[in-house]
Order: C-alpha cells, then sequence, then structure tokens
C-alpha cells in the first residue's frame, strides 16, 4: 500500500538527509553563471571547502557525483604508461580499478576480502620490490564495508619511496572522519556532495597540491569535462568551465556556512559519538560487526543467520520508513549499513536501531526487543 | 552554545510537523486571489474540508488562528442578551469564556480541575434546572491538559433540552480523533491548520450546520472581519472576502490530498497506536499521566517530585532537539505534553520517548535508562 504520509528518515551512506534551510535555498531563482553574484558565491564555497579539506591547496567543484571527481583524479595527474597501485577494500577500491582500466593505466592492486583493511606492510612489500608506480589510489573510508584505511600511514610509506603521490577517495570520509589534506601530505583528495556536506547529489570535489597541479598541466591522458586545466582557467574568473548546478551550489554554500559555524572537530566528534552508540546498540541486539576497522561514518552489520538482509532494508523502510542501506555485490543480503553522515544526530541512531529491531522482530529473528535502543541511550547518556 | 546543525523534531500539539513537499508548496509564487486559479483551489480545498468534518453542512476557511474561528462561532451565532453554557476543561474551556464575557454573552461555566473531563450529568443538572441557554461550547479535546470529552453525548443531552446548539472547538482533535459533525448532529465545529492539518499555522475552519446559518443571517454582535455572512457572499464566487493567506491555501489543498489518500479512518487508528505507545512508554519510566480521559492527539505527563518540568522541556530541546510541551498556567513546570498530532510516525514517539529518558535522566531522576522505549518498541512490536 502506498501511504502518503510515510515520514522518510535517510540513513543511508549517501545521498544523506538535507536540512529544510538548504533544501529551501535550492528553490531559490536561478542566475547565471557568468555574472559577478555567481562569481562571488563559487569563491565563497571554494574558501570554505579548503577549511573543510584542511589545505591552502586549489579545490574545484565539479557538477558530476563523486565518480566523475575519481575519474578526474586519474586523468588529469596520470599520463599514458603510468602505472598505479590500488588499495582494494571494497566496491570503490574496485572503480579506482576499473577507472584505471579505463584509461589503459597498469594497475597494480592490493586485494582485501571485503571488511578488511589495507595493511601498510602489504604496500610497503611492494614498494621495496618496484617502486615504479606513478600514483597510489585508495580510499580513506570504504563505503561498501564501513573499513577506515590509514591515510596517513599510506603516505608515510609512499613517501619512502619517492614519494609516490596518493590520491584519496574520501567521498564518504570527508567531514566524517578526521583528515588533514596538507598535513598529511596528500597529494589528491577527492569528494561528493550528497554525503557528509548535506547538500543533495550533483556536485564533486577535487583537490591537488601544487604537484599535482604541475602534473595536471603534462597529463596526456584523453579528457575534456573533468579537464582540471579549463577548472583552473575559469576559476580565475570566478567561474566553471561548463554550466554549473547553480541552485546547488546555493544549497552548498548554505550548507558550508552551517558546517563553518558549527566547526569540522566538533563534527567528528559528532560522528564518532553516533557510530559508538550504533556499534554498541548493534551489539546488544546480538549481531555481529562487519568491518574489521570500521570508521564512523558508516556501520556495517552481519545480516544474521536465517534472516535474509535484503528484506531487512525493505521491510524497514516499507513499514518504518527508516531507509538504510544493504551490502553491495557479493554482500548483497550479507549485510546492511547505517550511516552516521551528515545532517544525522542522536534521534536518528535511536531511529536506525529502534527500526532494526522491531523490523529483526517481524523477521522472526529472537532476541528480547529493546536491548539495542536501551544500549544506545546508555551510551548517549554515559 | 547555538548549534547550527540542530535537528528538530516538533512534538508540539501545534504548531506539528510539515511535510517538505508541503513546506515547497509554500514557495509557489503567489496568484491573485479574484481569479479562477485561486476559485478552484478554494473551492477544492472546500470539498476536501467536509470529508474531514464529515459534514455536508458548509465549511469556510479563515485567515486566522483557531482562535479566529472559535471568535468567529460566538459573533455569528449569538444575539446581544443571549446566554451560553461554557464546558470548561482547561485553558481552552476559558477561552471560550473569555471571548463570550468580550462580547457582553452571560456565562453559566461548568468547570472542572484540569485533567478532568466534562461529565454529562452536570450539564444536564443545569438544564433540568434552567434550560434557556442559547449554545453549549465545548472542547473535543482539551490541548491544555490532553483529555477528551464525550462530545456525541453533550450533543445527546443538549438536544433532550430543545435542542440547544452545541460549539465544538475541535482546534486539537480534528482529524486525530473520531468526529462526525452530521452524525452526531454538532451545530458548529472549528477548527485550525497547525496541527492535524499538517499544514503551518495561519488558517482557521468553521463548520456549520442549517440552523447556524440562519442564524448567521440575524445575529447582532459586533462582527466584520469575521462575518460569515461575507464569507458565506464571497464564496458563492468561488473567494474569500478578504485577502486570504494564498500560499498557507496552497499548502492546505497539497496537505488535503494527503489526508484524503491516506484516508482519516486510517489516521485516526495511527494516532490511536502513537498515543498508546507514548502512554506505555511513559509509565514504564515510572512516570504517571495527567489526563483522566487521556485523548490520543495529546498526552499530558505529571512531572515527578523534585524535578522541575520547565527544564524537561528546555532541556529536551537543547540536548536533543525534541521540542515538546510543557504546562499552561497553573500548571507550568508540573506537566509536559507531547503530540501526536499531522505528520507525526512511530518513530516520533521513540525520539519522544528517547529524549524524555535522557533529559529526565541529566536532571537526576533515578530509573533504568531504556524502559521507556523498550515499552515503546514492545507496543508497536506487538
Amino acid at each position: 500500500m502506498k501511504n502518503p504520509l510515510k515520514k522518510l528518515r535517510l540513513l543511508t551512506p549517501g545521498p544523506t538527509p538535507v536540512s529544510t534551510d538548504v533544501l529551501l535555498s535550492l528553490a531559490k531563482e536561478v542566475i547565471h553563471h557568468r555574472g559577478d553574484e555567481f562569481k562571488e558565491i563559487l569563491v565563497e564555497c571554494t574558501e570554505l571547502l579548503k577549511y573543510i579539506f584542511k589545505t591552502e591547496n586549489d579545490v574545484f567543484i565539479l557538477t558530476s557525483s563523486g565518480t566523475g571527481a575519481m575519474e578526474a583524479a586519474v586523468v588529469n595527474i596520470l599520463n599514458k604508461g603510468d602505472r598505479a597501485i590500488v588499495l582494494n577494500t571494497g566496491a570503490f577500491g574496485r572503480r579506482w580499478k576499473n577507472i584505471l582500466n579505463s584509461y589503459g593505466i597498469e594497475v597494480k592492486e592490493i586485494e582485501y576480502e571485503w571488511g578488511d583493511y589495507v595493511k601498510l606492510e602489504d604496500l610497503e612489500n611492494i614498494l621495496k620490490e618496484d617502486s615504479n608506480y606513478q600514483a597510489i589510489f585508495c580510499q580513506h573510508t570504504e563505503t561498501s564495508t564501513g573499513v577506515i584505511n590509514d591515510i596517513k600511514g599510506i603516505k608515510e610509506v609512499a613517501k619512502k619511496y619517492g614519494d609516490i603521490p596518493v590520491v584519496v577517495d574520501a567521498v564518504s570520509s570527508l567531514l566524517g572522519e578526521e583528515l588533514f589534506m596538507d598535513e598529511w601530505e596528500l597529494d589528491v583528495v577527492v569528494s561528493g556532495s550528497q554525503k557528509g556536506m548535506m547538500i543533495p547529489p550533483g556536485l564533486s570535489f577535487i583537490a591537488l597540491n601544487k604537484k599535482m597541479l604541475e602534473k595536471v598541466e603534462k597529463s596526456n591522458l584523453p579528457k575534456f569535462y573533468f579537464s582540471l586545466i579549463h577548472a583552473k582557467n575559469y576559476f580565475e574568473r570566478g567561474q566553471t568551465p561548463w554550466t554549473p548546478a547553480v541552485n546547488t551550489i546555493f544549497a552548498l554554500k548554505e550548507a558550508l556556512k552551517i558546517i563553518k559555524e558549527y566547526g569540522i572537530e566538533n563534527l567528528w566528534n559528532r560522528y564518532k559519538k553516533l557510530a559508538q552508540a550504533t556499534r554498541e546498540g548493534v551489539k546488544a541486539i546480538g549481531l555481529e560487526l562487519f568491518a574489521k576497522r570500521p570508521c564512523n561514518v558508516v556501520t556495517s552489520i552481519k545480516v544474521p543467520e536465517g534472516v535474509d538482509g535484503t528484506r531487512i532494508v525493505k521491510d524497514m523502510q516499507n513499514e518504518f520508513g527508516v531507509r538504510i542501506a544493504g551490502g553491495q555485490r557479493e554482500y548483497k543480503g550479507k549485510i546492511v549499513r547505517f550511516a552516521h553522515m551528515g545532517y544525522m544526530d542522536e534521534m536518528d541512531v535511536v531511529m536506525g536501531i529502534a527500526g532494526l529491531e522491531l523490523t529483526l522482530s517481524k523477521l522472526g529473528y529472537k532476541f528480547e526487543i529493546g536491548n539495542g535502543v536501551r544500549k544506545v541511550l546508555e551510551v548517549f547518556n554515559g
């Protein structure tokens, strides 16, 4: 039955909930993207993005999904004949490999079982034997599994072998996990709009350090829409090369101002607490975490024996309006994922665990109902 | 500290949460209120309001709060020298008396202690001695105390004594409690936009049966803005006499369509369940209900000894973004109130009780945290 009063509680790892103030800013009258008014907004957003990326480097706003920014990283810093390492911990690690393969880059893959995280010694062992790689691609947090990787450590290893550039997919981690682009000397960091940024999908971001910007000038891989030479040139006049998602940029400005006011360190602490409460709540219902090193932006949970994980996701949304994510690819039906990203708070965790408990109970999983929410309250009360 | 990421969960008995779809309809371009486009909307809304009031009578949309519709009821059906009975069970019963007094109507008040409900025998005892009253004013649900009154029974008593008109304040009850205007032969029913109607404040509604419409023609109390003769005349051309809140009426149309699709009987059941879960959750934390006959649209709870009720409301909002209502007037600090109105669902109850538990714990009230939310889940799971 279609329920016109269904209240949607979005707990998925992107898109994430958007506040009404930000949503209403989307409804503002469109302005032209070659005028002074837009220029001012674009420049303000770019400055605020630097604050978020913890960088003095250039940050570009692209009108695309996060995958577009991933592709931009590949096609702007590499050249024909380059070799790259992919640290693959899940679906998005695989995506790096696929993009690189599409551009004919030779890939050395270090692949981990889903749920596992990058071991620095594995990287080191490979580089010890052969360090002729032009870049290392990795995920800060792997959204498909809920794992966090030690990108600071990865860069430290890379520095020992000729300072190989490290390209970080921070699509899901940005704003949710500590990330210091300059301090950690990360070379390229990419992200998207619909996760920690608290706005709808449609924009992506790419930050590059000076060394990488020089590479951009010379890179000979084919590109057009994602060419950062264009992006850089146009930004000098306060513009984007192609018509950008103007209204989504209105929303970006609103969201960035809110984020700045709240403070990024406070945000990190916020999600840390939400993730902790979720993990403990889940364990109190007798379930197991999936990630071997869980991040704070998405908690992945093993579906218990005898329960169909796709039903958990479906029924939880249909019955209680609480929308979580299931597992991707081989893990479909085997894990479920709760996000702690963007415009989410304690009460979202309470609802998430409440919805999970009610749904598991209806699906016949045996446990004492209420243990999960009680544990969540204990964490927040503690 | 101002928190720009505070997520507000509105659990107050008006205003109530408004869905994004309805909010965005407010942002539509204003249209002129004397044109065909607006006429169509006004007529459609009025038809849908009849469905909600369960009446074939005329229903008028006023641009005012619910109190405006209360005043409209008084000044349009009474005459100088008339006498009225007020069945006073709380702050809104008192409001009837104040409005009537302002127009010089002699009031016979049957006043109950807050938390108590109208006893039909009290009305009957008065009418037995003297039935020379031109109207009986009452509340269907008394928002200040969370009590429901038997308006069907009140009308049955009134009929035995010369069919005295019964004027019902259904501001908070409409859509939340069963109400059959025609079947129960209610004479006047008034309501507002910001409670069960799921739209922002700014509109009120008044439905009158044929006998009352005749009275409107002759009533000699002073009035202008709330004159229903004007309202009736203008409605014949699909208009309102004064410039209405056009954009709020856009929202009204959106909300009424959703309500019609969901079905009013389903709504009644929805709030019944939400109220039941709230009551049981509250009792599981060791608290007592305030209302002697609790309604399903607002649950009032006695603040436990040693706790300041105004702090509960304040801290719950400040710490957890969950906004409930405190007690009014003499009951300030002594009771707190949770609404189950409009665009609220099971997860709102979960959050409400979670917020209450966390706040009470911080305020030093001793109980085992988690008992309330567990009980709520049990009710929804049952």
